[in-house]
């Protein structure tokens, strides 16, 4: 992870400057605040501001509720009814601002999620760093043979060693080229005064998809939250699931109550279908129940059988 | 405008605690968070909590234009140049959130502005209080005859009368039918243990459009103006305006310098239209033009002619 | 259910005129193109117009996985392994657009869900016509003692008629009211050539909740088996769930495929918490578990063992 | 420009099969249903479906504004005036959706726009296709020395030949290596059986910026039109704007009273910000003006004469 000297300096600043507020404040998630946690090679998640708490997420629901809320005796009790019937809207009342570093290939996927406010790095404005994203070795799988997104079984040996080399190749030998079309370095100085540059819009284009880009990205809890059920998940591609691992830390220190309401009625928790629902049923009234008569194609119900705990 | 004791509590617990934090902060608007500033009769707008200064917008226009952005000397001159060429995602990276307090026929046209979070009172949940909107006599204007959404003249004397009369009178009324029907007051006490009362959520329908409803209302600083250019607008209604008038004071201790550039580049800019650009470069040249050889309407000439100070 | 002589000429034209299209087109919805499905005792919901089929879903899902769909061998299939494992952005290829006309109480519910398209009825430019929602005696429920926003045991004799009675009287005097204020009937007519007007942005606020509007409402495929697994739901109010029912038919109609795979994972099925697997876990091994050491709260594990069929 | 055999099958059937249909029907854009309009080397625009057209803006405005729009006798008239004071959502009852190919550094910017429906591609799931946009000689140019996301001047000769030979080079190397790791060609068929094969997922990120990929895009009208006001503006760049443009002439076959007032109201239209509508004022009067005491920086001044014509 790579911070340039002015986001250093930035850190350093935040650390000593404290102010006065009256606003809602939350003293272990105020700790982390401007520091980097570091994410795959070069990647990081800062997280840069903060709206609201676990309070207020309590004080919303009882602006919409009223004196309706006056049983629901603490706050942990009505967070937890609000997410298991999906009371959505009082955790929009809370947001969060995070400052991401990420390769470009995984930023792609991030942004398929249209509920949050970006303003990303444009390389049509400024020369892209030498970075780009290589993989652990412990990370090189082979493409699944029953998931068609999936990864499977480690490569080995030559042919994992092959692979490293053809990234770090490709990226190092491409940026070089970035900067030679361009005529101009990072720090945008010219680097041979008797030629021109290519347009950056243009130049860009020659970089791979493993190159590091980042942006401020700011979004209300209930919207963070579906984020990181779809990328904390299992199927997720690992390299999207360590960037909502470190955020699920940061929300674990903001609204550690909503965080725990979270894990249990959404990260633990599985959907049944009404299929689904009707063989539990009869399996607990000890009706005999296969996947013959069950209706379900065999790879949904061996897809049951493993959230019920009955493979055999 | 009512508070009630517990919102009153809320102000002075507020005042009393302040917490440090490393986030950005802006006293001229910790200076009035919580506090109520009145609109229209009963309503109000207060500031719950904020995120993001000047310095925000900066720091993420910074971060997308990187190197880019290091001749625009001073933080005023690149807001202003954001705002003139409507690069609006760095002001998506400020939010506030406002309490709101305003009549339901208002609440109504306000709710069509989709880009906001919101958490509003429900009279499902709770019984509500015996409040309404009753305009001014300064206010009670006939149909416009030029405008079909607009106000015309004043109404005078016994008109005016009888129009505060019925409105009066048929809120009231309504509302006593209202808790009749509950057979509950707005404390949740029973009224005569003898009967029973209407479900709340079919009780609310004999409510007047004027009955105060409240809301937590919270958005970002783009779509927040974008709000403001539509509803402190002159063809605004003024029941609205008076509420965008009033967070309008509340950008202006916020952000003071996309204040400024609001006014100049929104609130006080005009959009020519291709035929209206022509006519000027026409005017400026000298060149003869008359609205018969403009191609425009009688109407929309009348409104450029306007808008340039011309008219005879 | 009251249609306007021109929304009826159009429902007639709809039927001679018909066009030749390549585009996706569904005979059954054709069929019902521009007919009034009555709802409540004015409302209704008319399809006016749609995009895509069950086979859109299909070949937008086939653009995303590419090669990797071609052993799914079916349409249903596909169609089911999307909605389960929530891939949903083939559903919001498919769009359709509805008329609809709704008391306003009910209105206020419908507008929370902000991902439509929505043009009103607007009371500033036009006249209310004089239609307002009474129930049926059979609607008119008490308050639950149980659930803070729901209807408990039937109102009876006297106490109903005295409800009804409040509620036509007080919605048909306050319209009357409105009439007299604006001076003006609800074909713009002008009544009595000596008074003035109120404008029609301030009369309306005399009118009751239960007053009807309308709008056209354009909505995605995904979004709307959103909106209607929450609207379609018992817990929801009996008059917004009544148009919900009335647009499941018209999504019956519409992609069948999609339908059924809806009353399968979303209406028929369930969330089960971390805690409530973990039970159902121990009761198909045959532990003992109870209430006490569940870890829920009594109201918690009650639902579940109804859920899961259970009850005592 | 390339299509798959099966896209283009797709074509002959629709060609082929017509339907019935109640709905708006557009035949100038029927014509094109389809077709794939080119658009650089290897992309293209294919219109796929659409709803509505001028009359359902104008039907949806009638709906809002009811007996008070009586008066604005045609079409045209209205939906200008709808267009001129920012009416926006009856434009947003029309919908369209595309197909679309295009590289992946365009597609970064494009995707930015997030009130568009989108089913891309996913290099997770299948192998991308050797395609990668070169640019025309005629479209090499230098950084801007006045605009930091802009083109200067050509490159010439040599220097434009090496930039051509890098970036054919590098994307053609990248991709036969991404072909190589994943031991698999584009129609998913093993290349060595002794090798394995990396994860697709992992395999996609050597490819380079300049890789095509294709989605299909849906959006409403309006969201359309300032997608287009962005993109179809000159200081856009060039390679989205060829886009936009092959857009603009479909919009131009579906709704031509909307795309008129479009280039009327936004493509040819400017807005003036409080400055200059005061200059241009004291200009009209014949008051001398002057950049000095006008408070606009150079910069402004420049581009305010440029705009009215009188570049000395």
């Amino acid at each position: 992870m790579d911070l340039t000297p002015q986001q250093k300096q930035e850190i350093e600043d935040s650390r000593a400057a404290r102010s006065q507020t009256r606003r809602a404040t939350v003293p272990a998630l105020e700790e982390i605040l401007y520091e980097a946690i570091p994410v795959l090679d070069h990647g990081f998640v800062r997280t840069i501001d903060y709206m609201g708490d676990d309070a207020a997420i309590v004080q919303a629901a009882r602006v919409s509720y009223g004196k309706g809320t006056k049983k629901v005796s603490d706050d942990a009790g009505l967070i937890n009814y609000l997410l298991r019937h999906r009371h959505t809207t009082p955790f929009e009342m809370c947001e969060i601002k995070y400052h991401i570093k990420v390769p470009i290939f995984i930023a792609r996927q991030w942004i398929r999620h249209r509920t949050a406010n970006v303003n990303e790095y444009s390389a049509r404005y400024s020369v892209l760093d030498r970075e780009f994203y290589i993989p652990e070795a412990s990370q090189l799988a082979m493409q699944s043979t029953q998931n068609h997104q999936g990864r499977g079984a480690l490569l080995e040996g030559e042919e994992a060693q092959r692979v490293l080399e053809i990234l770090k190749e490709d990226a190092t030998r491409n940026y070089d080229h970035y900067v030679e079309m361009l005529n101009e370095d990072p720090n945008g100085d010219i680097i041979d005064q008797d030629r021109s540059g290519l347009a950056r819009e243009l130049a860009r284009m020659n970089l791979t998809l493993n190159a590091y880009t980042q942006w401020y990205w700011k979004i209300d809890l209930h919207n963070l939250l579906h984020f990181l059920s779809l990328r904390a998940d299992r199927h997720a591609q690992y390299e999207i699931r360590v960037y909502a691992d470190a955020m699920l830390e940061t929300v674990k220190r903001w609204v550690p109550i909503a965080y725990e309401a979270f894990l249990q009625y959404r990260i633990g928790g599985v959907d049944l279908s009404a299929s689904a629902l009707s063989i539990v049923r009869k399996m607990l009234s000890g009706e005999p129940v296969t996947q013959e008569d069950s209706g379900m194609s065999k790879r949904e119900w061996r897809e049951l059988m493993a959230t019920l705990g009955r493979e055999e």
